[in-house]
């Protein structure tokens, strides 16, 4: 079942336009090209709408956001959705300062994302007005003992904004608002290295913009994917690796992941 | 031949200023560092001037152009160009959005170029008005087929820009007009990172600022010691390593490769 | 005695607002998660104010400083100042532009910094008005001649600035105007990769937020850190490892670290 999903994305290699941070962006691009897509950046508002007409999906990641490139998200983002591309949303660091909530907020309002994806905090300010956001990590965990919980929620959240929802954490949730795949894959060290999210985004934008007839299998299909090469990029770790080392290793393994694979290793439920 | 080319960026290890984009240009630092030369980026107004006074060659990339680097780059050029500094243009994505198109065109007018460096689709954007970028990788490449025409119209290209033109691809050619040569070194995983091109563009603009009064085949050396370098770090790829192992690869290549190792691995001809 | 500064970074795990250039800042990100700490980038001046107020301490670095960050860095640093968290200060490139050296020095006069870390021409220039920086690499050199005559300095500066004084070398000073202590750990290839110093002033901030009544003794264990993992880092290339696979150790090497190994790895000395 998932299986199709990666192939399409080798087979395709879908040009994604990101509008994203300069923290995580070159891990973001070469992410891209491990899945066999390819990225494109651009964020000044004379080329947003020539950049994201020759590409195939939007993803826009709030990471570092300006008042400039904001402006470009909102253009590209309305382009894209007359152009009937995907538009992936990662509003990193959400519920850190007003800038980042409302801007959120607002692209929510007028563009139509076919994809949420960010971490609980981050959903949680933009559903509640609030959260606890700690910079751009969460403080709130998705766990066996708050599992229905927040899958209530995030089902609410997606029906909400007509958008298939993405929460990750230890426990991932990926659902259209009516069904919700609980995915058990990953490795804690992807919270060690900075932009695990951010490459997921990126990622994800390749997966939904190959499949747009499947977003939510292929919104999952990614979620496993991810997960599963940090399983393997923690397979891999040995004496003196760190850090940097696995962030190598978790790209290498998006790299050499095959459809086979993907569809072997997957570990979700329906919930 | 080449092996002095090299050499003199190790004795010289010129400074150059990069006005270059935020998605590769950690790669861009450390390939200077690696080859011998040492980095230095800035992009705001109000210093690229001083910036490039003290340097000794400039490096303009427009992967992420926006308005404010724009203006810095032909001020910049500008500049160098009085202190007859070499300057090199890598057209990152012409032909993907007007702004790339009219910028890389308008700086051919504007300012006088040493090397301009791209790949098929972005030099003919340039050339023809048209071209069939498709975003930053190039939707032509150059094989034995249509090389001879490609190196015609790479000549033509650098006589009318009177700059030495370096057209990369699966074969690569380096023309000042005159003189072609067609260089064979490469590896295909190098379009499997982000950034080879922009890191070649980078290395360049030390090669050519360290033999200032032999700028074609300084340009030669570097793409024979960048797709050699290539070369190498493939065959360094071992068991589960991926694009983000061979990026580490290859920087570590170039900095480990000696002018008689360059002199013996360079494979090119005139054509 | 400096193992207890790195065991209250993991214990504190300081969230630390860093205003960078965008050259480095995925190593930067990258060690203060290696070292135990948590990294948000953000530059707009609609949100430095709310951002700031989150985290424990403030890391200003002007690599690629523009007329929007300078805004955002002094009102950051007087928010900063405002909720007595610890402020560091790279003033990376100073002398290398006027638009560098007036703005480092500028800060200087309006925020209070608790560290201000650089190399020997970068301090000079702020010092002196002048200074013999090239490009962000340091031409001057401490070494056991100049030891001396630069203690005298790096005390004058930390008194005229009320501010403890880091500067980095072949041998490391760290003062506050009446101790100083000469670091001898570190290793020649650190000067081989970009963003050493970039790297070393985003850990300094978060050993001196985790240990804000002692940063003194924050900031030595700090620059002790980072040259013994400059050496752990050097003992493990291997043949063919180049600058780029020295990046990776040398974070994988602060990821490794224990405080016992610290403490025993550490040395230096008062003068």
């Amino acid at each position: 079942m998932l299986k199709e999903m990666l192939e399409n994305v080798g087979i395709k290699s879908p040009l994604i336009h990101n509008i994203t941070n300069y923290v995580t962006v070159n891990d973001c691009a070469n992410i891209l090209l491990a899945c066999g897509a390819s990225p494109i950046m651009a964020d000044d508002l004379e080329e947003v709408e020539d950049i994201t007409s020759i590409c195939c999906g939007l993803n826009i990641n709030i990471g570092t956001l300006n008042k400039n490139t904001i402006t470009s998200m909102f253009v590209a983002g309305k382009k894209s959705n007359e152009l009937n591309h995907p538009v992936l949303l990662d509003p990193v660091g959400a519920g850190a300062s007003r800038l980042r909530t409302d801007t959120a907020k607002e692209l929510l309002e007028k563009v139509k994302f076919s994809v949420i994806r960010g971490n609980l905090s981050e959903i949680k300010s933009l559903a509640l007005g609030s959260g606890n956001t700690r910079g751009v990590d969460s403080v709130e965990y998705i766990n066996e003992e708050n599992l229905d919980t927040v899958i209530d929620f995030a089902k609410d959240f997606a029906l909400k904004n007509s958008a298939i929802t993405v929460i990750t954490s230890v426990v991932d949730i990926v659902t259209d608002g009516k069904t919700a795949y609980c995915v058990y894959n990953g490795d804690k060290m992807m919270s060690k290295i900075t932009g695990s999210g951010c490459q997921l985004s990126a990622m994800m934008a390749a997966y939904i913009s190959a499949n747009p007839n499947d977003i939510l299998k292929a919104a999952l299909a990614c979620v496993c994917a991810m997960g599963f090469c940090g399983e393997i990029a923690k397979k891999r770790m040995a004496d003196k690796d760190g850090n940097s080392s696995y962030r190598n290793y978790l790209i290498d393994a998006v790299y050499n992941l095959t459809p086979d694979e993907l569809e072997k290793g997957a570990r979700y439920e329906i919930r």
